[in-house]
């Protein structure tokens, strides 16, 4: 039996759990903090190797269903890297850019000071969010173990022995099935000169970063280059990003609306920032420092990009190669582990899930996967198909679609309806809609600013077929417009016209509907 | 023919109407705005007298229809009063509460500079909020003439003569029906010195404020109050609530949870505002100018409460005496007017719609009620029962809510399933969640401040039968979630456990009933 830190017969509290993960990471805790019920004598349903959120619901949706796991993980906490280096953080920064862009545009105005660059830090933000980020975990390590009663090992890797069993701090623990969880890391470009001190991704910023940056270029055009940079232009860093795609044009990115695309990131150059698209990064030049990248430009001509801070955005790669080598599971060209819709590998009793799995590598589908393996564990067959989702991302804005284009809608249908804000021939500085709660300022100060939205409606079936936002305090709703575009059936613009909204509602979907609706021929509006 | 500016043949763009609106409400055009088809010689469907959000939406759904209508309004702009002197500019008041009190909890952190009372003017936000309505004003105008085709007659009010005729600038017009919304005016509470210069309500603090207020009381409970008490508060007067209700438990606002009353209400106090429940004013003091309220607190005995603004918060009443004289409609005991499910009054082929029939004063009644009676008088039998709805207000969050509290779940249902976070037993400081946009900077720095949230679920059906949300960022979907809880079935936690949560998710409801759907027997998160 392993030694260890035993909590199993401890009822810690959320600021005794705060202390341990603390000490943990500081490394004064090195040992495995160990939750197990050394008394319960029934196998293990499953041993999830990994305790980010996969893990942790697939976890919790199987105890819930009266089995018993195990789950293992490398850090002091449960939660993984969301929490901890990617999702939180993501959002803070995000805010902050939010807060920040509005302090710019209205500096001097109102109660506004003049807005002052060298007081916007993103070494203190990143600072802010190293400090603040174990009130996060140590939730989770309190939920999991009281609200939700999962065992679970911490603090120390696991490595998988065969399909049925795994070794955490030379203890070996077996299980009917093995539920594999261990997320995915940045995709380093081989260019040279890469491995310089001051070349950074979104981990090590948050855990290394220890300078103020001056200069900013982004090699690469994911959601991550575009909602860090962002933050990093509002937080008073020049920000060049280089990219080989078009933003939002990348594989990974679908149903982008191309209105909403031109409202996104020609925002993003208002604002200031650099965008090469159809750039290739070369090399990361510097003299024991990053100094610069020097980039092929979309016109051929090569030029040396200035750059105190080289920010790395070009995606994730699966963290297959120790499950490959143990247990020879599948892998696709990406690395990422290949599952059917029961998230079963080629490797008998053996489940993937989350980001180890490929793209889209997002909170819902890590969740719904690590559900979906613990039913199947559980002998329930079930079958979950992320092919289609509603997705977001941040620039200054909250950037929210789900469903189709209009131009995929076209190609699709023929005969397209489309509700847009503001409408089509009427200059977004013409009028201060769309608006509500975080855009009414703006409103009334720079109208130009307030936002985009875009109704997508089949003619013929008048179903509502794609909802496409910028601005902000929609993003929410899309979790429920997708559910009620993808029922059977569908949503109708007449069903739309039916809700109650809540007025100023962020998107003005209902009501512009409501406006249409009654027409037996729906024209646009 | 009535004499006026012709605006029918003419295709006046946005910015050509706020020309026009300006002037207006300058004095400078006085004769009526026509927009009338003089060529159609097809009898009006509908007249509606009143323009605003009721009016509009039922011409727009009228036309829609096949249907003719003439719409109106004694301003010179669609819309009336919403985006006038109400929701507008409480929405951007509310903005500026939040924004004002993020700064003043972050002040001297960060990039936020020591927060500074002197710069926050409410005097420079009514005038901000006046100079900039106008642009919405003609985006309706422009809307209403060229999108959706209606007629219209403003800058003029309309006499109703009969049942079937309306008077305006001495001409008669002829409709099959007529429909009346000309909404409510605040109720102007008897007591001695209310007509005192310095004692407001929403429609003249933004028409003639004139001077920066610096203590304040307000006399009433409603949302208004909530709403503007914690605006003047967070702009750096000091404000105290005068109500005989608590907070939130008055007749007009149905279904409001405790705990989330609870934590809307301390923490408006912990902002510095004073809230006397149970408390009645009996004078507003003052030598030619408030200068304090008399009060009685709860406890019988008499204060006088010091302000140099006095602001009104007691309710709206409707302004339905023009057409009990003109017509003899019924009217309730409050003076709204009496319409059954059609919208239809006590006078034969006249229809009443919005505020004028009482409340909730909120704008999908209105809207929905224009629907109903453009639907009714276009032949089709449509019945609107607004007895359920979401609802929302502001302090310097926002706050939302649909379906049952859980003490009213709890009454019906007997076993009753809660989901909420900070869960019971977690003080709200020891950990950071809910958060999300909106509430990331606290979550950082005073996660006591990040919000609440409660989901209420009936055991047995498994049923979610009511949601409760203190935050940010959550509104949106609260127009989604009415729909599916009040959809035939409802929305059962189970299938709020297979949707996709957009993460972080404002209400972190779809993820919370994840980890609980698994168990055959629900049990409390």
């Amino acid at each position: 039996m392993l030694a260890g830190m035993d909590v199993f017969e401890s009822s810690l509290g959320n600021r005794d759990w705060q202390v341990v993960i603390e000490r943990a990471l500081r490394g004064e805790i090195s040992e495995p903090i160990v939750n197990v019920d050394r008394q319960d004598t029934r196998e293990f349903d499953a041993i999830f190797v990994g305790g980010g959120a996969g893990g942790r619901f697939g976890s919790a949706f199987l105890r819930a269903r009266g089995g018993r796991q195990l789950t293992v993980d490398r850090w002091p906490f449960l939660g993984g890297t969301c929490p901890h280096q990617a999702c939180v953080p993501h959002h803070l920064f995000s805010e902050a850019a939010r807060e920040l862009d509005l302090g710019r545009w209205l500096s001097g105005t109102l109660w506004f000071p003049d807005f002052d660059d060298k007081r916007a830090s993103i070494l203190q933000m990143a600072e802010l969010f190293r400090a603040g980020r174990n009130t996060a975990h140590s939730f989770m390590n309190w939920q999991s173990k009281q609200q939700l009663g999962m065992e679970y090992i911490l603090n120390t890797p696991a490595t998988v022995i065969d399909e049925h069993t795994v070794e955490v701090a030379g203890e070996r623990f077996r299980g009917r099935s093995i539920i594999l969880g261990t997320g995915a890391s940045t995709e380093v470009p081989h260019i040279p000169g890469i491995e310089l001190p001051g070349v950074y991704d979104f981990v090590s910023l948050v855990e290394e970063l220890d300078y103020e940056p001056n200069r900013c270029v982004i090699i690469g055009g994911s959601k991550v280059a575009i909602e860090y940079g962002s933050f990093f232009q509002a937080a008073g860093c020049p920000t060049t990003i280089v990219s080989r795609s078009p933003l939002m044009r990348t594989a990974s990115l679908h149903h982008v609306d191309e209105d909403l695309r031109r409202y996104v990131v020609d925002g993003m150059c208002r604002r200031g920032m650099t965008i090469c698209e159809g750039a290739s990064p070369l090399e990361v030049i510097g003299n024991g420092r990053a100094a610069g990248v020097r980039t092929r430009l979309a016109d051929g001509t090569v030029e040396t990009l200035a750059a105190d801070f080289v920010f790395i955005g070009t995606g994730e790669r699966a963290n297959s190669a120790p499950f490959v080598q143990a247990l020879g599971v599948d892998v696709d060209g990406q690395g990422s582990i290949v599952v059917d819709r029961r998230m079963r590998t080629s490797a008998p009793s053996v489940y993937a899930i989350g980001d180890l799995i490929g793209p889209p590598m997002e909170m819902f589908k890590a969740r719904k996967c690590g559900m979906t393996a613990a039913r199947n564990v559980m002998g329930e067959p079930y079958e979950f198909d992320f092919s289609e989702y509603p997705d977001f991302l941040h620039s200054t804005y909250e950037i929210t679609w789900v469903g189709l284009t209009e131009a995929e809608a076209r190609e699709r249908f023929g005969d397209v309806i489309v509700i847009q804000m503001p409408p089509a021939g009427v200059e977004p500085d013409e009028i201060p809609l769309p608006c509500a709660e975080g855009s009414m300022l703006y409103a009334f100060t720079r109208p130009e600013l307030t936002g985009f939205q875009k109704c997508v409606i089949d003619a013929a079936t008048r179903r509502v077929v794609g909802a496409h936002h910028v601005g902000f305090g929609a993003k929410d709703a899309f979790q429920y417009l997708d559910y009620l575009l993808r029922r059977p059936g569908g949503l109708t613009v007449d069903e739309m016209a039916e809700m109650n909204e809540l007025f100023l509602n962020p998107e003005h979907f209902i009501q512009l509907c409501r406006l249409r609706a009654g027409r037996s021929e729906l024209v646009d509006l």
